[in-house]
């Protein structure tokens, strides 16, 4: 099964990107994992080796989809 | 159902974003239309009314949603 990571901090936007994401990705096919950089901020340098430079952002399979702009990952390293 | 528009315009993001949304994407739950702007040119119009700055971008109940930048609406405008 392959493996979806939404990395996002819990702005706005965010947190409306992650509702499509939870609601219509297909379970049956695709695990989801949902991080937030802003209390789980141990998991930022990993977001930043995948490629994400603003949030929210999905992963699959190596490739970063950036959802929109709520944040820079620079701001949410600044935290 | 819930109805999801994935608007793209053929360009190399575009086209990564698409296999996402038509691989991920819950059938069950939400039923995709994938709209090619640079071949449906007569969308274009409704598309800029959804609010949709760049492509490729998906539309679900009235939210859009920006994933990565292909191209400015603007320059799919003037194909």
């Amino acid at each position: 099964m392959s493996k979806a990571v939404f990395y996002h901090a819990g702005c706005p936007v965010c947190v409306e990107a992650e509702q499509v994401v939870v609601d219509y990705l297909d379970k049956s096919k695709i695990e989801t994992e949902i991080v937030h950089l802003g209390t789980e901020r141990n998991r930022i340098e990993e977001a930043e080796r995948a490629g994400i430079q603003s949030v929210p952002a999905l992963v699959i399979g190596g490739n970063v989809y950036h959802i929109n702009f709520g944040a820079s990952l620079e701001d949410v390293k600044k935290g």
